[in-house]
């Protein structure tokens, strides 16, 4: 891997390579939205033709979206002159752009930067810190994990890195984020590994409601590892879902942490729900909400704006059912008791409000199933970031 | 009309009566929210039974929402204590409440406050301001506007007073408004026409995408006009709805003018599209856009994001058939033609982006319809005014 600054964004590390010697087996989730920028395009043909891929080519400051068909020439070029510089073919490397949209990439910068990268190519710790730095935009910090862990007695290696700060609404997939793995693992069973994991992990989290042009989340699996081969739903499966979902947790969870302007992490907590889509609804609408959000930002114990937010997720509710509950580590306290307001002690809401990490607990007394959703809030600092991007 | 501090709120009036001693049809658009709060279901119940009602009580400081059996209570004891003081019967007098939700409404002070606005009812102007000053919550001004025009030859009324500036993402009505008119029409075309231009103009305006619980555009028509009753679809119908929409129109683009915060008018044209709903879906995701909003506040002409929101819309999209222009009395200036970024000069975008109305003209080239929205930007007050509401 490798990470450096090549001038796509006036200081900081814009360019990275990462990079399998051994051809790797693929799977990757990416945004839905309907305006899908041209890396994306790329990848997903890719994927389509279930190549064996050797790495990921990526800069930041430019997310190449919108940019017509000089956009996906561009893409191309990226590929092969990545492929190129380690020896491979252009469809044996993805490529992934984040940063602002609808202007062309600098290609000459590009050009020049890709040699530059693809020299610096190792394996140190530091080369991953510089991946997981040339790959941000608005983010205060890097997003990186790494488990090892063992798969039916044999060590299995996965690695994680995020970007993502604000366009954060992912459907089916986030900014971007990439994990390795040396675990042995047929390509189908990857994928569904990946699927699975996403619909809990970055399909749970949400800065602003905006959902990027440019989501990509993609997993590189070389077969390095000694495990037997991971080819069903078995056993061993399982175990890599769980690492997997704790890697891409992480990396979500760090993701609204670092949320645009964000001062709290918001975690809601569905209980006693009737299913995951109806828990999942109801949570994004209350991580959704602007008022919701500048309540907590204000440290405001103004519970009646998520219930409002509930009834207008778009499920039948009944709000007699339903009883609120907000906790921090200094406490918790009962807001809304089976469609009553309970009286409660404004100070010691305020004690519990000024923590950083808030859970909103909703029992919604109609099933069994619990739904965790992580969200931030909204501050003057998300309007000052989001005022003067481009400038 | 009558409107008086009555000590719901610290300073500023807070309880309004608006009432007709003629008997009045009436016709409303309430809330989709599904929590929905007690005076709603309260007109909800009046508006099945059809009966005529003389007027309206109406509190702000207090939404009355999420309050259990005692908030429905006490909405019937608002109704039958102002009905009382002008001699008529509970289910003759609707009922609106707006301001924080899940707090019980203060009785004693509601039910003293009644009797003194019932004694100073009058029709002077004066009164009309009032009223329109005692339902504002977070508003920096009044809305209201009256129209007086001929339908077949004869005079008609038509006076709208609103409120609304947080919250607002109406869908089927909008915070509060209130219309009257002395037009002679039947209910059931009186509710056809409330029902049709609410469609292009509360429906049509958002400040911050949150659809509140109280949500209530009530139409009373006392009749006293001489014009021969509208009671079928024809040229007086629609004479009647295009006076109607005028005055719908005036009040829902000054309450997204004096949104929360806001320091810009945004109107999104969706121009040459296929259908209505289809350019409602594109032009409120627009709007709703919390990027798209703080770029307006920044002026910074970054028009990309206009593009991701509607590749969010949940609407199929090809954004090669596609044009973006923005527009102010300034000027106007092609962003995007037919799926490719136009090289556009900078400083003549800010100074098109430094005026206060701007319009976003998104050319679909794939129908004739033209559909228009109206939202705001998103500045550091909105984050100011909800992080401190309660308090």
């Amino acid at each position: 891997m490798a990470g450096e600054h090549i001038g796509i964004k006036k200081s900081n590390k814009d360019l990275a390579i990462i990079y399998s010697e051994t051809p790797c087996i693929y799977a990757g989730a990416f945004t839905l939205n309907e305006v899908k920028a041209a890396p994306v395009l790329w990848d997903e043909k890719i994927l389509q033709q279930s190549k064996m891929v050797h790495g990921v080519v990526v800069n930041s400051g430019n997310a190449n979206a919108v940019t017509g068909t000089q956009g996906m020439e561009n893409t191309q070029t990226m590929a092969s002159l990545s492929a190129k510089a380690v020896g491979k073919s252009a469809n044996e490397m993805l490529v992934c752009s984040t940063g602002v949209i609808g202007v062309q990439l600098p290609m000459d910068k590009i050009c020049e930067g890709i040699s530059l990268v693809a020299s610096k190519l190792d394996d140190s710790p530091q080369s991953s810190n510089n991946v997981a730095e040339a790959i941000l935009t608005t983010d205060t910090c890097i997003k990186e994990i790494a488990f090892c862990e063992e798969i039916g007695g044999q060590t299995i290696n996965v690695g994680a890195i995020g970007k993502g700060s604000g366009m954060i609404h992912p459907n089916m997939a986030t900014m971007l984020a990439f994990v390795t793995t040396d675990a042995k693992i047929t390509q189908p069973m990857l994928q569904k590994a990946l699927s699975k994991c996403i619909n809990t992990t970055f399909n749970m989290i949400t800065v602003d409601g905006d959902t990027s042009t440019n989501d990509s989340v993609i997993i590189l699996a070389n077969g390095q590892a000694q495990n037997l081969i991971i080819d069903k739903e078995d056993e061993n499966f399982s175990k890599f879902c769980e690492i997997l979902e704790a890697a891409l947790k992480h990396i979500a969870i760090v993701i609204v942490q670092d949320g645009e302007g964000a001062t709290k992490l918001l975690e809601v907590q569905m209980s006693n729900v009737l299913n995951f889509e109806r828990g999942k609804s109801l949570a994004k609408s209350i991580l959704t909400s602007s008022l919701v959000k500048t309540a907590f930002f204000g440290e405001d114990a103004n519970w009646g704006r998520i219930l409002a937010a509930m009834g207008y997720a778009g499920v039948p509710l009944n709000s007699e059912n339903i009883s609120l509950t907000l906790k921090s580590k200094s406490g918790s306290i009962l807001m809304f008791e089976k469609g009553i307001p309970v009286h409660f002690d404004e100070d010691f809401a305020l004690t519990i409000l000024k923590e950083k990490e808030i859970q909103i607990i909703v029992d919604m007394a109609e099933g069994t199933e619990i739904v965790r959703a992580w969200g931030c809030d909204l501050s003057y600092d998300y309007v000052k970031i989001n005022g003067e991007y481009r400038s």
